[in-house]
């Protein structure tokens, strides 16, 4: 049982959360913070949170459990104004989609790192946003990945465990920074992609005919590119260092399809595009075992 | 009313065109022509064809509707066969996702491209393939796209047109170059993108954990890599000129956005994301608006 959890940035996944936790009994009290009263009025009129502060160390003041919540780039002012009121024995965990910033960010902000920290990131969203698009269920069947620190206190890692695992997520634990290798790869890059085709599609002329012709496949496709551009620009350049990475490996890989497509070179173009359909193909495979394990594809 | 239909390569494509016309009784026999025996036997069994023939100029003898249904790279062999038997009034189309190399193999074929030649592309697919996957709404509320030359026959590209709308689809006409270059923009390229990202992902280390950790996002990014190899390596070489244009363009901006990246230019990142943001909304109401009046969106 969670005494007085407070969330930090009570929007969809903040939200969510505590929702996820009323349900389940699992949580006694739920303190709001937030820049914007509006949003902590509706937020406590929706019965998602019981109480709110506009002040993070007095939101923090007697909480067993701080979730932050906020974008990337707000992490460390945050983890800055907490100082004062965080008990030295609360968790302290936060839902940031790159790890190794948050760690920094605490680093600078709480000079040595607290023993209650444990990065956290959900891996869960939606294309809403915004207190009124949480629901209880967001996280069912969704892997939640723990990045315990060699600081990290061993009961403070079981607690959030534990409160993830009571929103129906399946929580998973892995290194800082591969975390954020693996996350390059498989979501930060993709939306950098989809961002610059659509921005390289606007550019061209007839661009609204063409959209008009598209097929099916291009919406799911471009589906990513309708995303927060704040959000991900706090990621890409938290992360940049996986993202460079991959993002390197994947323009070397452009050039050499480009160099095969302009000498019509259809033998390196079978291997490539073969060998990326057995991949796909493994993955698929992959996200319907577990779908079947009762883990959800998001 | 088409008095006999040709229709070469019985596959997705062509079964379900076949399927749909019979289904509204506008045709009055469906010769099938393909190379191998037990597809055409199939196509027979399942009523999709009344007869069929291995040689395509038999098949096409006395045809006054023509379809060639065959990967991009079989068309100037398929044309070439098909000389000595195509009636001089008979209509002559295809369902090829690029169409200048349609028009170049007819011209290398006949020489002087017949009055019946009216190039032509279904907007339309799927995940299967084959003539057992053929259904006959296939094409309904999709559009086609038809590419009449300066050459084309007036009546033949009535009759290629009514043929499309018989089966439900929204018939359009465009340039065939311009074609070329609003279909390697919105499916060539992206397909590219996809097949290079899955390649990417396949050589890094750890490349099976990456993807059981990704997001549901990525699942919708990355199905169009599942697509047939073998039919992209001919859409990429045979549209070669169009989708390195659009590559070009693409990889250029990837370098752009790179540099941000690496620069930690938050400012030009929310520039770009922001504008590919929009694009894709203004992409998405267009896609409803088609809905609703309608036309399917793959």
């Amino acid at each position: 049982m969670i005494e007085r959890l407070c969330i930090i940035g009570v929007g969809l996944i903040g939200g969510s959360l505590a929702r996820a936790l009323k349900d389940q009994h699992a949580v006694a009290q739920v303190v709001g913070c937030g820049r914007t009263v509006a949003t902590l009025e509706r937020a406590l009129a929706l019965g998602v949170i019981d109480r709110y502060a506009l002040d993070v160390a007095e939101a923090v003041t007697d909480a067993d459990m701080v979730v932050v919540a906020v974008p990337l780039g707000a992490m460390e002012p945050i983890f800055r104004q907490m100082r004062g009121g965080l008990a030295p024995s609360a968790a302290l965990t936060d839902v940031g989609s790159a790890k190794t910033s948050v760690v920094e960010a605490a680093r600078q902000a709480f000079g040595a790192l607290p023993s209650g920290l444990v990065p956290g990131h959900p891996i869960a969203g939606a294309e809403t946003s915004g207190v009124e698009a949480s629901v209880p269920d967001l996280f069912v069947g969704h892997r939640v990945v723990l990045t315990p620190l060699p600081e990290s206190d061993a009961v403070a890692v079981e607690r959030v465990r534990r409160m993830w695992q009571t929103t129906g997520a399946q929580v998973a634990e892995m290194d800082y920074q591969h975390h954020d290798e693996v996350l390059a790869a498989t979501s930060h890059v993709p939306h950098v992609l989809a961002y610059n085709l659509l921005d390289t599609l606007c550019a061209l002329d007839a661009s609204h005919e063409m959209l008009r012709y598209s097929a099916g496949s291009f919406r799911d496709f471009t589906r990513i590119a309708a995303s927060d551009p704040t959000m991900w620009r706090d990621i890409c350049i938290g992360n940049r260092a996986a993202v460079m990475a991959v993002l390197r490996r994947y323009t070397e890989g452009l050039e050499r399809l480009s160099e095969a497509i302009a000498d019509g070179d259809g033998e390196h173009l079978m291997q490539i595009f073969g060998r990326a359909k057995r991949t796909r193909e493994h993955y698929e495979r992959m996200m319907q075992d577990q779908t079947e394990q009762g883990l959800g594809s998001e």
